[in-house]
């Protein structure tokens, strides 16, 4: 049940460490604390192993890497995988610039991820490094469909065999998969994509659902799915508030609103998925 | 009257030089401009020395400090002092590094503040070395409440006369104090601890109240609290205009839109306190 | 006609790099994404050039510059001249510090402008290496007004023929001009200016309407005009929408709500300009 994965987060208010962008910083913020969760922000080399030993799981999210932060991504992200705390990828524009590629593929290398979250673009870019990443939103071409569906999921699959880590591709159609099975979700609205940051907020949200899961149970597969069905499902609650002069800075407001809002009754009633 | 203290703000639109955290930066722009001032950002080693020239006041935030701006917090904060503009302290998860915590002590040792502002964790840690923070939030330990009241003031008259600076520990009840008196401040709302960064807000209001204070008058110790009241009570009153469907996100819009309203009638009747 | 080069932005979904300040940057990929532009963030010397390379345009905003971004202003910079990509220049808070001054001087001598937006005192700091910049804000005894407007359209043009950009002072009147032609544009609020980034925002989507230009037109001045006139027309619109309640916060908001919405049916109707 999603919903017990929604619950445990706000019984258990994950502390999560964020190395983050600072484009989206302020929103991942706001809706670790809407969801249930505690963040705290920290990225210099001096401060995130500290960091990482107090906090629950930590999130890393290549947004705006720079030289100084990318020492403390690996330094924070082996600290949390001695102490077996989940850590969360983001490869934000992973394929548009080579640091961007070679972090993700040495992070990938050096760090043990519990979820690796992205758009197709990226997620491919991140496999294959190909991908044809358009900045940091997906690229058309790699757009998932009904048609291609089946293939992404066998990659997914495969991608999560090959990097021990559930991956989540999210767009238009989401995909939740460890090696063996698949959450096909259909929650969300495309507004969304108008939003900056609806991405790095899920990957901060799914973070707070993994440490919360972890501690009570074991499906971290289902807190992944649960956690995006949940960020989609409020895109669609928030779109339905919107009136005629609303736009995408209101949008993004009511996002985060729904977020805080949202029950377990909500999310169950409300989820739109298949396993395959 | 606070009144007073609310429209000298208005008055003299202070200049504040800000070095602060990446994650409530824009809120805290957004505050200084709805109560009547004036934020710069600046963080740069080369660029601190003129900005606080310029300014009529500091604040430093260490929520996310790096080896580059911790050097130019000391550079401003001593220009500062050389100039005898207000500096203030926000002591973001002191207690939860160690360099946030040196970083933190030695800031104390080399510069002079005005202020320094916090919860009562991140108080404990900075006067004691100990105190359990729970990253940047307070830990429910540490809480202020009926009972340990009175010990609370003292202590923080005790840290005020350590330090010279006036004291301000927020949270479900408020203590500003200095050596000789307290203002215990009821103002408030606890979902206020939902919208990160009501406490950085409240540090960068305080610093354009005791700015505009230091032109005016003497009473810096009435101007933080005055400050303080006017945070809560429009946490209060944005409180009373959440509809059933908004959450955190429209509650830090309408916390921000209440003190762009604030006037000082609204602040004298609504603030709650008593001196001690 | 305004209105068309408000379409060829929805269009083509130009792409832009931004290297800009950690204030305001949230701000600006909204409103990049509400005008039909796609934002991407990047400002460390290894990711810059990759970046440069794959985007459109270039919008430089030296609002918090630091030693670490200042090289990528440069190496962006370049690379952007050297594809022939339209860059602009935000110079917040030139005049405010030797290190703002001389870096904007320096980014004028190195890298072809298309365009400089700022406030009148920032423009005259860049041009004259004096003006009376209060912090980032323009200084009351160099308001444009109608009694100088002459002098400060022919002030305009000049700088325009020495620097090869348009220059855009915006405030309370805007000017938009080339070594040739003036556009006087009346559109905006005052209450504008107490929403933190409003020129930042500006500078961003000018960034869109000058690379989707490109590709189609050959008049930038009148792209730039349009982007200005279509700000200003959205702060009116939002205004008009704020109940007694609301503050900068939620106008914050519904500017970017506007811009989200805005047609070009709307926009060529609630243009006020002239040219000169």
């Amino acid at each position: 049940m999603f919903s017990q994965k929604l619950e445990n987060v706000r019984k258990m208010t994950p502390l999560i460490h964020n190395i983050t962008n600072y484009v989206t910083v302020n929103d991942c913020a706001n809706v670790l604390l809407a969801c249930g969760g505690s963040p705290i922000m920290s990225d210099d080399i001096d401060d995130v192993y500290d960091i990482a030993t107090i906090c629950g799981g930590l999130n890393i999210n290549i947004g705006t890497l720079n030289r100084n932060t990318i020492p403390s991504m690996f330094m924070a992200g082996k600290r949390a995988n001695e102490l077996n705390h989940p850590v969360i990828l983001d490869p934000v524009g992973v394929g548009a610039s080579k640091l961007r590629t070679q972090t993700a593929y040495k992070l990938l290398d050096e760090v043990k991820f519990s979820v690796i979250r992205g758009n197709i673009s990226e997620i491919k870019a991140l496999a294959f490094g190909s991908g044809s990443t358009k900045g940091v939103d997906a690229d058309v071409a790699d757009e998932v469909n009904s048609e291609n569906l089946e293939t992404t999921i066998q990659f997914a699959k495969e991608f999560s065999k090959k990097t021990g880590a559930i991956i989540a591709i999210t767009g238009a159609m989401d995909i939740v998969a460890d090696y063996k099975y698949a959450y096909v979700i259909k929650n969300g609205h495309t507004m969304m994509s108008k939003v900056t940051g609806t991405g790095c907020m899920l990957t901060a949200m799914i973070a707070a659902y993994i440490v919360a899961e972890k501690s009570v149970g074991n499906d971290m597969l289902e807190a992944v799915a649960a956690a995006t069905c949940a960020m989609g499902l409020c895109g669609e609650i928030a779109h339905s508030r919107l009136t005629k002069r609303d736009g995408n800075a209101t949008y993004r407001n009511y996002i985060i609103d729904e977020i805080y809002n949202l029950d377990g009754k909500t999310l169950d009633e409300g989820a739109k998925y298949e396993m395959q």
